[in-house]
C-alpha cells in the first residue's frame, strides 16, 4: 500500500509545549499517509509493513514555516547592516521587481525550492511578489518537489516604487486569475491572500482582498507591528484605528478565517487581546527581528496564553530556511527579553520552541506537526553522527537540541510529506 | 625559500574599524612568513615566487579567538536551557573533572584541535582544566597542528566541587611545572596564567599567580563581569573593592602585562575606565552571553573609545568555534543593545566586527590579523562558490558578509599560520 510503512529510529515529538515523547530505537507506523502511532516495539499487526530503517538517526515531525519571502532568498545574508525601511527600499524592492521576468523567477525560485526541500521544513506559508505569472512558476516548482505550501501573490498599490506598484483594479484582477490558476493546476499548493502590509495597500484594495478571501474561502497572511518606524507610519495612515491590528480589522482583514500575522514584536500592550481572541497565527521570526534591529519579541506571553504562536524563517530578514535555527534563535531572543525587558517572562526552553515550530505552526496546515494518531505523516530524518563528541548516552531530546544548535542548516537525511518520501 | 609565496584570490582585510581594503583577483605576497603587501597586479620583483592560486575564493587574515574553553567543547550545544551558575555546577564542572584522565583528554582534545584547525581561527587563548598533565596533551596537539595558541592550566582553590578544587600550594606547584614543560617542549604554544575567576580563587592563590606572571613574563586571562549573579557573589567575597576589576587589581591581576578579561557585560558604569586605561584585551563573547542569559554587552562603547575589544567563541557557553559566527552574533547583540538599552550606541557594522575578530584579537598575539606589510602571514581561504545565488557582481566584502551569515561553520578551504600552510 502506498504511503504505508513502519519507520525505525530515535523518535521525538511533542504533545504540548511542556510534554514531549522520545522513543530511542522506536517505531513510527504510517498507514495511507497518516500516523498510526509510535511504539517502542513494532506491534505484531504491523509486522508485514515495509520497513524504513533509520536506526541511530533522529526522526522528528516536519516543521512548518509560517513566514518566508521566497523572492528574497537570493540575497539572504547580504546588507544586514541596514534597518527595515531602508533595507526594503534599497535592496528588497529592486530585487523583487526582477521577478516580472519569468525566466529570472524560474532560476531564482529553483534555488529556493531546492534548498527548502533539503531543509527541515515540510510546509510553509510563502510570500512571492506582485507578479502572478512568476508566482505560478514558484507554485509549480513546489508542487513538483511535493511541498504542500500556501503561496501568496503579493498585493501592493501604494507607497511602493513605481516598478513594484500595482493599479488597484489590476491587482485585484491578477489576484483572482492567480487564485484560479493555482486551484485548477495544483493539488498540493494552495493560494493565500497576501496584502503586503497596510502601508503598501489602499483601503479599497484591502477591502477587495477581504471579500476575495471570504468568497473563495482562503486564508490571509500579512505583517503586523514589526518595527517602530512602521508602527508610526500605520498610525499616520490610519488615524482612527486604536492599533495596527484594529486597522486590519476595520478593513475586513482580521480573523473570521485562517490568518497569519508575521512578527507582532510590538503587539503587547496594544493588540495582544485581539491576537488571542481572534485565533490569529502569530509568525514569530526571531532572526529577522534581530537582523533588522526590529526588537525582542515576547513569545512567552503568547505561548502561555495558549495563542497560536509558530515560527517563521522570514528569509531574507532571516538568513536561513532552517526552522531548527529559528528554534534556537527564538530561545536566544526570549533569554534577552527576560534579561533586559521583563523578568516575569521566563525564557523559552528547547521543547517549547520545538513545539512552536512543529505543532503550532503545523496547525495552520491541518493535522500536522506531531506523531499523534491521525496526523499527517510529515517526517524529517536527521543524521547527527557527523558531530563527534566524547559525551555518551545522550537522550534523544538532548541529541536533537545539540543538532539544532550545531548543524541546523545541514541538509536533512530524509523527508516525507503525508507519508510520501521526497528525499 | 620556505614560507614565501604569492597568493592570488579575492583579498579582504581591515586597517581600522572603518577602513577595509578589498582587492578582487589580487595578489598577497608573503616572504619568510611575513606579509610583504597586497597588489592588484603582481609586481615584477615577485614574479619568481611560488604561486598559490585561490582565484575566485576569499582570502582573509586568520582570526583570533580571545576566549575559548577547550575542555567544554564536547558538550557544545547541550543543556542551553540553563543559566551560568547552574550550568557550571550541573554540567561544566563534572565534565571538566573527566580531564584528570589523560586518555580522555587525548580523545576529547583531539576532536577540539581537529575542528579548530578547520575553523577560521589561526590563534586562540584557551582555558584547559586544572590538570597540568592533560593540559600538556592539549598543548602537544596544538603544536602538532601548527596552531600558535596560548593555553592556560586553570587554577581553582575554593568554591569548587571537591573533584575540581585544588589545594593552594599544589595549584601553584602544578602551574610552575606546567609552565616549565610548555616552554621547554613547545615552540608555537605558550602558557598563559589562568585563574578561573575570583569566586574560585583565594586571595593567596591570586597573589601567587600574579607573581608567577611577573617573574616568567607571562600573560594573564580570566573572566570579568559576565553575569549579575556572579557580580553579587564577587561583591560578597570582596567587600572592600569598588568593582570586580578593582578586586583583580587589589590581587595584582590587573594590567601591567598582557591581560584578557572575558565578557565585561556589566563593566559599563563600574570599571570601563580601568579596562581602557590599563589596556586590557576584552574578549566579547556574544553567543555565550545570550545562551547563558547573561545579557547584552555594549561593544560599541569600547570600540569607539579605542579599547582592545576582540571576540571570543567562549565554547561551550558559545556553541561554535567559528569566529565568523561570532562576528555576526556580535552585530546582532549590538543591534538589540541599541534597540532596547541605549539608542546612542549604534549597532556594529560587519567591517567593525571583522576588525575586532582579526586585527584587535590578533594584536594579543603580536603583529597578527591583517595584511599590512610586516604582519605575520596568517591566512584563511574560504570557498563561497557552494552558496548559489542569482545576485551577480557582489563585492568582496559583500561575499564575505554573506559567507559569515550563511556558512560560518563550514571547514575553511586552506589555512596558513605565519606563512606555513596547515591546510
Amino acid at each position: 500500500m502506498e504511503r504505508t510503512f513502519a519507520a525505525r529510529g530515535d523518535i521525538y515529538y511533542t504533545e504540548s509545549p511542556s510534554v514531549a515523547r522520545a522513543v530511542r530505537d522506536g517505531w513510527l507506523v504510517v498507514v495511507d499517509g497518516k500516523v498510526e502511532g509510535v511504539w517502542q516495539r513494532l506491534p505484531e499487526r504491523y509486522s508485514h509493513l515495509d520497513v524504513k530503517d533509520f536506526s541511530g538517526k533522529l526522526v522528528i515531525p516536519g516543521l512548518s514555516d509560517l513566514h518566508v519571502h521566497a523572492s528574497q532568498y537570493q540575497f539572504r545574508g547580504l546588507w544586514m547592516d541596514e534597518e527595515l525601511i531602508q533595507w526594503l527600499n534599497t535592496h528588497t524592492f529592486p530585487e523583487e521587481a526582477r521577478y516580472r521576468d519569468e525566466a529570472y523567477a524560474g532560476k531564482a525560485y529553483g534555488i529556493f525550492v531546492d534548498d527548502l526541500l533539503r531543509s527541515p521544513t515540510t510546509r510553509a506559508s510563502i510570500f512571492a511578489t506582485i507578479h502572478a505569472d512568476s508566482t505560478m512558476v514558484l507554485c509549480r516548482k513546489l508542487e513538483e518537489a511535493g511541498l504542500p505550501c500556501f503561496v501568496g501573490k503579493v498585493n501592493m498599490d501604494r507607497n511602493s516604487p513605481d516598478i513594484l506598484c500595482e493599479e488597484t483594479g489590476q491587482s485585484i484582477r491578477d489576484t483572482l486569475a492567480y487564485i484560479d490558476e493555482v486551484t485548477s493546476t495544483c493539488s498540493l499548493v494552495r493560494p493565500v491572500v497576501t496584502p503586503r502590509f497596510i502601508p503598501s495597500c489602499t483601503d479599497g484594495l484591502c477591502r477587495a482582498l477581504a471579500t476575495i478571501a471570504d468568497e473563495r474561502n482562503l486564508p490571509v497572511q500579512s505583517h503586523l507591528s514589526e518595527n517602530l518606524g512602521e508602527l508610526e507610519w500605520v498610525k499616520e495612515l490610519c488615524p482612527d484605528s486604536t492599533s495596527y491590528a484594529d486597522a486590519y480589522r476595520a478593513l475586513g482583514l482580521w480573523g473570521g478565517r485562517r490568518t497569519i500575522m508575521a512578527h507582532c514584536v510590538y503587539s503587547l500592550g496594544h493588540e495582544e487581546e485581539m491576537l488571542a481572541d481572534d485565533d490569529i497565527w502569530i509568525a514569530h521570526c526571531p532572526d529577522s527581528n534581530t537582523n533588522l534591529s526590529s526588537g525582542l519579541m515576547c513569545a512567552r506571553y503568547y505561548l502561555d496564553r495558549g495563542c497560536r504562536i509558530g515560527l517563521g524563517s522570514d528569509v531574507a530578514g532571516g538568513t536561513t530556511l532552517s526552522l531548527l535555527r529559528s528554534i534556537t534563535d527564538a530561545i536566544k531572543v526570549s533569554k534577552m527579553y527576560w534579561r533586559h525587558v521583563d523578568q516575569s517572562m521566563k525564557p523559552l526552553c528547547f521543547r517549547e520552541a520545538f513545539h512552536m515550530a512543529s505543532v503550532i505552526g503545523g496547525s495552520f496546515f491541518g493535522d500536522v506537526g506531531t506523531f499523534l494518531p491521525g496526523y499527517e505523516a510529515d517526517i524529517v530524518v536527521l543524521d547527527d553522527s557527523t558531530l563527534p563528541t566524547t559525551i555518551e548516552n545522550l537522550g534523544v531530546e538532548e541529541r536533537l537540541e545539540r543538532y539544532a544548535y550545531l548543524r541546523p542548516e545541514a541538509p536533512v537525511a530524509h523527508k516525507a510529506v503525508a507519508g510520501r518520501w521526497l528525499l
